[in-house]
C-alpha cells in the first residue's frame, strides 16, 4: 500500500430515455448475435436488458482500457448463458466493435457460449455452471473488504433458476456474515427456467424473505424494465451500510418481443423470427455509453522479501506431513503478503489454522461449506492473491464443479486435502480422501503433489507457489519418519529413487503414506537377496518420465502403490508415462479396491493390501514371474 | 399395494424421569466407547442425549427385530460423528448387546466410527460427510409422500454447524415446495464446532428465521436437555401438517461432565478422566426402552412385468443417445413400477422429461440443486426404489460428494450425464463434462456405460437396471449415427468388434461418440490397405478384458480415442487391464488436452485431435513406427 491513483472526472450520466434505448439495443444486440451463431440464449438476455443499462449507464465504474485497474468495480454474470447482454454491454462501452461482438460463439471468437476471463480482459471469472457468481463474488468482495478496504463495488447478476443451489445459501450466508456492504446482487426473476417456471414464479416476497433471513438488505423491484424505479434501488444499494443488497427485479423473459415475452419452450434458442423481432425493438442502434471512472484508489504493492524459513525436521523422527504443511505456509506467508490461507472449519485438522495464528489478517474462516471454501479462493485468486484452501481431502469432492471452473477461468490456487487414504484409520470411509488424486489429476492444467515427509512438505507448499493454475497438496494424518534431510529440493514435476541397485529386478512406485511401506518392503526383500528399487513419486502430476522410462528400462516392472483407489490415481498416472506407442514394461498396481471400515492405521494399510507385506508379496510373485518368464 | 399389516399394540410410554436417566446412560455409554475406542466424539453425542432419549422413548415408531418393516419410522444421523449416541441408542432398544457396543471403532466391528447401512440394518443411510442427511431424509420423505402414502415419519439429527453447508438449504426448499410434513429436523444447537465456536452460537433465533423463511414450521427450545419441553417440541412437530418442523435445540457439547461441558478443545476425542465423567453422570446404567411399533401400512408390491419394450431405430438413421435414453427409460418405468426418474431442471435436454410425461407419479423434478438431485436418488434408492437421475455430465461434478457417500451407503441407482465431451460445440467448456468418466470410474463399485447409437443406448438404459451400486449412463447431445440393429444385446462388461480383418495392424478403441470417428478413419485407412481393428468400448468399467487382450495379441497396439480429459478416462481404463504383470501392447492415446471456447461440433472434435483424420494420423505413424521397429 504504498500510493494512491488520481480520482478523475465523472462521466456525464444518461438521462432515463438515453438508458431505455440503450436497454432496447442490448436486446437488438442479443437478437442479432444468437440469429448469426446459430445459438445462444436472446430470451434470457432480453429480460435483465434495464438492470445492465442502469448498472452501466449510471452505477458502475470502470476503465475498459485498463481492467486491471486496482480501483475498478467488479462485475459477475452469474448467468453466464445471457452472454449476448454482456458482449452487447461490452459494445455500447467501446470494448468490443459491433463486427467481433458478430463473431460470438464462432470458432476462434474470444465471445464465447459463456463467457471466459482467459479470452476476454474484462470478465473476472468464468460462469456457466449456475449458482457460482454469488459464491466467487463473495471472495472478491471479501478481498476488497478485508484486504484491499477500497472503494470499489462488487456487482452480480444472476437469474431466479439458480437460487436453489445451495451454492448461493453458503455465499449469502458468508456475505452477511462479512457484512460485505459494497456486494450487491442483482436478481433477474423472470420466473422462467430451462423447461418451465421456477418454484416461486414472480413472487419476489418469496426470495426477500429468505435473503433477509440471511442477513441481507433487500429491495423488490415490481417492474424491472422500469429505468427510474432500478435506478432508486441501485442508489439504496449503494447507500446501505452494514449488509449486503440484493435487487429483486420481476422481469420478462423474451422482454420486447410478443411472441417470445413470458413464453415457455424458448430457452437457449434464436428467436424464430429474428428480423420481426428486430423492428419490434426499434431496429438496429448504435448508441455508446461513458461509463464512470473509477474512484481513487490505494495502489497494493505486493512484497516479496524472499525465500521463506521453513520449518526444518530432523531425519529419523517423526511428524505428519500435514503439520509441516501449517508451518511451512506460515512462513511462505511471512514473506508473501499476496498469499491468503482458508480453511473449511477443519483448520485444527489440516493445520491451516497455524497460519491464522501468524497472520490473522490474511487468515479466511468459511465454515463447513467447501463450495463457498474454493469459490472465496477464486475469487481471491482473480483479484491476484495466491490462496491456499484446505480441508479434509473427502470432502474437496464437495466442490469438484467450483475447481472445474476455476481451471476454466484459468484462477492461480492451491487445494490441500488432508487425511488422505484408508491411513486415517478409525474414522472410517466417510472421512477418507480415496478419490481425490483421480479428481485433481483431470482437471485441466493441475499439478498434483502428494509428499511422504515433513520436509519434502515443506519445501513443496513453497514449490507450489511457483506454478500456475489449480495445485492440488495431499497431505496425511499421523505421523510419519522423516527420510529426507531439510532443505533438500523437490521440483514439480520430479520423483526420488530412494533405493537403488545394480540387480534391481523391479521398482516399487510410491507416493505419501506408501513410500515408508515400499521402504521398509524393500529392505527385507534386500535381506533374501531380491533387490528392489523404490521411486518416491511426490509429483503425481506432472509425473517424472525420465526416471520411470529409466526405471522401466532397467527392472522391465514397475509395482505401483497407493493409498488411493485404483482408478486415475498413482497407477494411471504411470501407466500415462508409457502410452506413446513405445513397448511398455510390466505393470501391476496396488491400491484400496474394497470398502473400509473403521480399524487402526495399520490394520487398514494390511486390509487395503498396501502396506509392507503386500508388496513384498507382490514383489516376490512379480520376481518368480520373470524367473518363469 | 395389496394389503395391509396389523396394527401391534402400542409400548407403554416411559415417564419424564425415566427418560432423564435414559439421556444419562446415552451419555454414559458414549463416554465408554469413546474411552475404549481411543477415539470418537462423545461430546457431540452428549449434548443430543436429551433429543434422542425423548424421540426413542415416546415419538420413534420402530421394530428393530423387523428394520426392512414398511411402516417403520426413519431415523438418519446426519451428525454421523454422533454414532456412540446412536450406538447407545440401539443397546437400550435391545438391538445390540453391552458387549458388541463397546467394540466401536475396532477392526471387524459393525460398529464404525460413523455409521453405515452395509453394517447396521438399522441405519438407513451412511453419513459422516456433514450436510447430508437432511437431503437424503428429503428423498426417504417424498418417496414416503409420493410413492408409499403412508403413515410412517422421517426423523433427521443434524448439528448446528453443518447448517453452514448449502446442501442444507436446497433440502430446506426442496422439502418446503413439496410439503413434506411427515419430515422432522432436530438441531443438536450446541453452538461448537470442531475447532471453535459457529457463525450463530446458541441464537437459535438466526436459524428459525432461516428455516421459516424456507416455508417451515419452527419450534425452538430453549433448553434442549428438558424432556418435557423436548417432548411438547415433538409433539407439535407431530401435529404440524403441510409444511416439514424443525426442532432447534438449544443444548451443551459435553452436557453432563462440567470438565467438558460447552468447552472448546475437546472435539472428536474421548474425555481425558472418562472414569470420573462416568461417576459424575450417575455411573454406569443398563435401561431398557421398548420403543413403539410401527403402524399400520400398505405393503407395496413391485411389479415387474416382463421386458420393456424397448424403442427401435433404423440402422442408417441418425438419432442422439439422450433422446434414445428417455424413450427408453420411459418404457422401463411402464414395466417396473420401481422405477423413479429425477430431473436437474434439465429434463427437456436430458429427455427425461418424456418419462415424466408417461409417468408423472414417479417423476421428480428437484431443479437446479445437483445435490438434492443425487441425494434425492440416494433417499429412494435406500427405500428400495430404482432412481435414474440425469443432468448435464458437467453439473453431477457439483455431486460428487453425495455420489460417493451413496456408494458408502451401497445405494443402488443409475445417474445419467447428457452433453458430454466437447462435440456439444458452441457453449463451451462450462458445459461440457470431460472430467466424468474419471469422476465415476473411481467410484467403489460402479458400473460406467458409453453408448454411441441409439439401440445401443436403449440396452443400455435396461442392462443397468440389472446391475447394483452407482451406474453411470454418458449420452451425447448431437444425433449420431444408428449403427446397431434393434435388439442387439450389449453387455455390460462387454465390447463389440466393428471392424476387423486378418492384417489388422492396430486397434482403435473407441466408446461413444468417437465410434464413428473411428469407424471413418478405419475405412479410409483400409482403401489405402491399412487395416486397423475398431472396438466399441461401450462398457467403460467394467471393462472387457478378453476382448482388449485378443485385440493385444493379435495386433501389438492400442490407440484410444475418448472425448474427455486424458486423465481417468477411457485411455486409463484400458491401461488397466494390462496391469497384471504381463507384457503390455504398446499403447496411445487420443483425448482433451485443451481448454475448449466455441465452435461446432466438428470443429471442436478436430481441434481437441479426436476425429477421423487426427485418428488415421495417428493410425498411419504408430503403424509406420512399428514397420520401423
Amino acid at each position: 500500500m504504498d500510493s494512491a491513483t488520481e480520482p478523475r472526472t465523472p462521466a456525464s450520466t444518461p438521462a432515463p430515455a438515453q438508458l431505455v434505448e440503450l436497454a432496447q439495443q442490448f436486446r437488438v444486440d442479443s437478437v442479432r448475435m444468437a440469429a448469426a451463431a446459430g445459438s445462444g440464449h436472446p430470451t434470457s438476455s432480453m429480460s435483465a436488458a434495464e438492470l445492465m443499462a442502469v448498472l452501466l449507464g449510471r452505477h458502475f465504474h470502470y476503465d475498459f482500457e485498463r481492467p486491471e485497474h486496482p480501483g475498478n468495480d467488479r462485475f459477475v454474470l452469474s448467468k453466464g448463458h445471457a452472454s449476448p447482454l454482456l458482449y452487447a454491454a461490452f459494445k455500447a462501452a467501446g470494448a468490443l466493435t459491433d463486427d467481433e461482438m458478430m463473431t460470438f460463439r464462432k470458432h476462434g471468437s474470444r465471445l464465447e457460449g459463456h463467457p471466459t476471463p482467459q479470452r476476454l480482459p474484462w470478465v473476472e471469472v468464468a460462469t456457466g455452471s449456475l449458482g457460482q457468481g454469488l459464491p466467487v463474488g463473495v471472495g472478491i468482495a471479501l478481498a476488497a473488504a478485508r484486504l484491499e478496504r477500497d472503494d470499489h463495488r462488487v456487482w452480480v447478476l444472476c437469474g431466479d433458476s439458480e437460487l436453489a443451489e445451495g451454492s448461493v445459501w453458503e455465499a449469502a450466508e458468508h456475505a452477511a456474515y462479512e457484512q460485505l456492504d459494497r456486494l450487491t446482487l442483482l436478481v433477474d426473476v423472470n420466473r422462467l427456467g430451462q423447461r418451465g417456471p421456477t418454484r416461486h414464479g414472480h413472487d419476489l416476497s418469496a426470495y426477500a424473505r429468505r435473503f433477509a433471513a440471511f442477513g441481507w438488505h433487500t429491495v423488490e423491484v415490481e417492474d424491472g424494465h422500469d429505468i427510474d424505479t432500478l435506478d432508486r434501488a441501485f442508489n439504496e444499494a449503494r447507500s446501505t451500510a452494514g449488509q449486503p443488497t440484493v435487487i429483486l427485479a420481476r422481469t420478462l423473459k423474451g422482454k420486447g418481443v410478443a411472441a417470445a415475452e413470458d413464453q415457455e419452450g424458448l430457452h437457449g434458442k434464436p428467436l424464430p423470427d429474428p428480423e420481426a423481432a428486430i423492428a419490434e425493438l426499434g431496429g438496429v442502434r448504435d448508441l455508446h455509453v461513458q461509463v464512470q471512472p473509477p474512484g481513487p484508489t490505494r495502489v497494493l504493492t505486493v512484497a516479496h522479501r524472499g525465500a521463506p524459513d521453513l520449518p526444518h525436521y530432523a531425519p529419523g523422527t517423526h511428524k505428519a506431513t500435514r503439520d509441516a504443511y501449517g508451518a511451512a505456509l506460515t512462513a511462505l506467508g511471512t514473506v508473501r503478503d499476496d498469499v491468503v490461507a482458508l480453511d473449511g472449519e477443519v483448520g485444527d485438522s489440516t493445520r491451516t489454522q497455524l497460519f491464522g495464528e501468524e497472520h490473522p489478517e490474511r487468515y479466511f474462516e468459511c465454515y463447513i461449506a467447501e463450495q463457498q471454501l474454493v469459490a472465496t479462493a477464486t475469487g481471491m485468486a482473480v483479484r491476484g492473491y495466491l490462496p491456499y484452501a484446505g480441508t479434509f481431502a473427502a470432502f474437496l469432492t464437495r466442490a469438484y464443479d467450483f475447481v472445474r471452473m476455476a481451471a476454466v477461468s484459468g484462477a492461480s490456487m492451491v487445494l490441500v486435502g488432508s487425511h488422505a487414504g484408508v491411513g486415517i484409520g478409525e474414522d472410517g470411509p466417510s472421512q477418507m480422501g480415496l478419490e481425490d488424486l483421480a479428481m485433481f489429476r483431470t482437471v485441466h492444467g493441475s499439478t498434483v503433489v502428494y509428499p511422504c515427509d515433513a520436509n519434502q512438505t515443506a519445501q513443496l507448499v513453497a514449490e507450489l507457489a511457483q506454478q500456475t493454475g489449480i495445485r492440488y497438496l495431499r497431505t496425511t494424518r499421523g505421523d510419519t519418519p522423516v527420510i529426507y534431510t531439510p532443505g533438500e529440493r523437490f521440483p514439480v514435476g520430479g520423483s526420488k529413487v530412494l533405493r537403488t541397485h545394480d540387480e534391481d529386478r523391479l521398482t516399487v512406485v510410491a507416493a505419501g503414506a506408501t513410500v515408508h511401506e515400499a521402504l521398509t518392503a524393500a529392505d527385507v526383500l534386500a535381506a533374501y537377496g531380491i533387490r528392489v528399487r523404490v521411486i518416491d513419486l511426490y509429483s503425481v502430476k506432472p509425473v517424472d518420465r525420465a526416471t520411470l522410462r529409466e526405471a522401466a528400462a532397467d527392472t522391465g516392472c514397475l509395482l505401483t502403490v497407493e493409498d488411493h483407489r485404483e482408478e486415475g490415481g498413482i497407477g494411471d498416472a504411470v501407466a500415462e508415462v508409457f502410452a506413446d506407442g513405445s513397448p511398455p514394461p510390466r505393470l501391476v498396481r496396488l491400491a484400496v479396491r474394497t470398502m473400509p471400515g473403521s480399524a487402526t492405521p495399520e490394520e487398514q494399510l494390511h486390509a487395503a493390501g498396501i502396506d509392507a507385506e503386500s508388496i513384498e508379496a507382490a514383489a516376490r510373485l512379480l520376481v518368480e514371474q520373470a524367473v518363469v518368464a
